[in-house]
C-alpha cells in the first residue's frame, strides 16, 4: 500500500494475484447478480442458490490466501523460529477460526 | 421478471426487499475490498478478516431470504396442504442443507 | 419427556426416529473413534478427517431434523395461521441460522 | 499407536491432550445426549439445540488440533525446507479446507 510495494518482499498471494483477482471480480458479479434478482422479484430459492454460490467463490477465494499464507509467511518465521514464528502461527490459526466459524 | 410482476403475488421477501438490496449493496462493496486489497499487495491476514466479513454479510441475507420463504411462500403452500405443500418443505430444506454444507 | 408422550401427537421426526438413532449412533462411534486416536498419539491431520466426518453425520441428523419438523410441527401451525404460526415459523429460522453458523 | 510411541517424538497436540481428551469425552456426551433427546420424543428445537452445540465442540477440538499442528509438524518441517515442507503445507491446507467446508 505503499511507494516500495514493488521493493518489498511479496506477500504470499502474489504467484496466485490474477487468479484470486478474477475469481473475486467472478464473486463481485455473483454478488451484484443476487441484488438483482431480489431487485426484480425472483423466486427466493432461485436467489439463495446464487447466494450459495457466491459463498462458496469467497471460501475458496480464503482457502487459496490461508495456502498461501501458510506457504510463504508462515513457513519463513517458522524457519526462523523464535517469538515470531509463535506470533505468525497464532496469527494464522485466529484467521483460520474465524473462517470455520463464519 | 415478467412484465407481471407487479400484479403478481409478491415473493416472501418483499417487505424486506430494501433492506436486502442495502445489505446486498455493501457485501458487493466488500467484495470488491477484498479485491483491491488483493491488488494492493495487503497483508494476507487483513484480507482474510475482510472476506469473513462479507461473507458473513451474505450468510444474513440468506437466512433473511429464508426466513421469509417459511413465513410466506412455504406457510400459504402449508395451509393449503397436498402435495404442492409437500413439494415446497422438500424444495426449502435442500436449500436450507446447500447454506449449511456452504 | 412426561408420561403422556405415548399419546401425545408425535413430533415431526417420528417417521424417522430408527434411521435418527442409528445416524447418532454412529456419530457418538466417530467422537469416541477420535477420542481414541488422541489418546494414541495419531498424527493430527487422520484425527483431523476423523473430527470432520464427525461434524458432517452430526450435520445430517440437524438437517433431517429441520426437514421433518418443516413437514410436520411448522406445517401444521401455518395451516391454522395466526400468531402460534408466526411464532414457529420465527422458531424454526432461528434454529436454521444456529445451525448455518455453527 | 505402536509399542514405540513413549519414545516416538510427540505430536503437535501432546502438550493440549489432556484438554482434548475431556473437550472429545464431553462431545461424545452431548452426541449420546441427542441420541436420548430422540428417543424420548423431545421437542425438535430443543434437539437442535444439542446438535449445535455438539457441533461446535468438535469445532473447537479441530481448531485446536490445526493451531498444534502448525505450531509443531508444519514449523518444524517449514524449518526444514525443501519438498517436505511443502508437502506439510499441501497437507495442513487441505484439512483446513475439509473443515472449513463441512
Amino acid at each position: 500500500m505503499t511507494a516500495e510495494t514493488t521493493v518489498a518482499p511479496p506477500h504470499g498471494y502474489a504467484a496466485d494475484k490474477d487468479a484470486l483477482l478474477k475469481r473475486l471480480r467472478r464473486a463481485e458479479g455473483q454478488v451484484r447478480g443476487v441484488a438483482r434478482m431480489v431487485d426484480e422479484d425472483v423466486y427466493c430459492i432461485d436467489i439463495l442458490t446464487q447466494v450459495s454460490a457466491a459463498t462458496k467463490a469467497l471460501e475458496t477465494v480464503a482457502l487459496q490466501l490461508i495456502e498461501d499464507h501458510l506457504a510463504h509467511c508462515v513457513a519463513e518465521a517458522a524457519a526462523q523460529g523464535g517469538p515470531v514464528a509463535d506470533a505468525k502461527i497464532a496469527e494464522a490459526s485466529a484467521a483460520i477460526a474465524r473462517l470455520v466459524r463464519s
